[in-house]
């Protein structure tokens, strides 16, 4: 049954039927799926410092964005990073995809490593969208992620899948 | 505006006004918080195949649960860790928080390092816990979330808050 519709998520109420049998009413949230994206220039990668309306915060993270309809995750990928960096890849190498939040979402994120890359000459904000691009040493990464400058669970697991452990 | 309360979450529609002056009506969904523990036993620790009912997949996590109301994320750590694994630790050390979806939520998971672990007389699972305890090689673990077997973000990033990178 659903509860609730709107432009990037919807919301639902289903009876779930457990492999042990046990039948629950449970609430799952569908957003759309999305991409995030860590674009990599030499010893340097850029992350964006944006305002969270969620947490009322600003935090750090990768760019990411959601799938439009009818969109692949590497077309997303493409587009978010000119959208949210102004820089265009020519290289945009897979690393394979995360869920965020499987107890109650169904929600995926394809997450890629972007390299070679140029000045964009489409690059437009969102208007709902409050960041700033920031240049950051590649090496300084796994402190940031250590010492809590970097919170954003999508952004760990990228910079994981991208330079492992 | 409440659009939905549920057992372990609710959903807000608020008007937001971002730093940019900008005003949006936004869908803001509030889980309990959480927290996530990896335990750990010598050269080898403790994961879950668990049955997620919103992905309908069984999947490797790290043991996890909500914080009840007045709950401290220390002591959900020691009661999810025996709840789910039917172990207890003389150690739980803190490995800070992630935020999983700021984008849409305000959820944070605390993430923990269990060690001394003993077997627990009060173990017992939810009923609406579908698991299976597995115990896997430290060293596996870049390679399983490399190769995509763990692709559940707060294991990942519980991972590397333990292990760095």
């Amino acid at each position: 049954m659903e509860i609730f519709r709107g432009r990037r998520l919807w919301i639902e109420s289903r009876m779930i039927r457990l492999p042990n049998g046990i039948e629950k009413e449970r609430i799952i949230v569908h957003p759309n799926n999305a991409v995030a994206i860590l674009p990599l220039d030499r010893d340097r990668c850029k992350l964006l410092k944006q305002y969270r309306f969620a947490i009322d915060q600003y935090i750090f993270e990768a760019p990411a964005g959601t799938m439009e309809d009818g969109e692949k995750p590497l077309q997303t990928a493409h587009r978010e990073l000119i959208e949210e960096t102004g820089f265009s890849a020519q290289k945009m190498l897979e690393k394979g995809f995360i869920y965020t939040t499987p107890g109650y979402t169904d929600e995926k994120i394809f997450l890629f490593e972007a390299r070679d890359l140029s000045p964009s000459l489409e690059y437009g904000k969102d208007e709902d969208e409050v960041i700033e691009v920031v240049d950051v040493a590649i090496c300084d990464l796994p402190e940031m992620i250590h010492n809590g400058t970097i919170v954003d669970a999508k952004t760990i697991c990228l910079i994981h899948r991208c330079f492992g452990c």
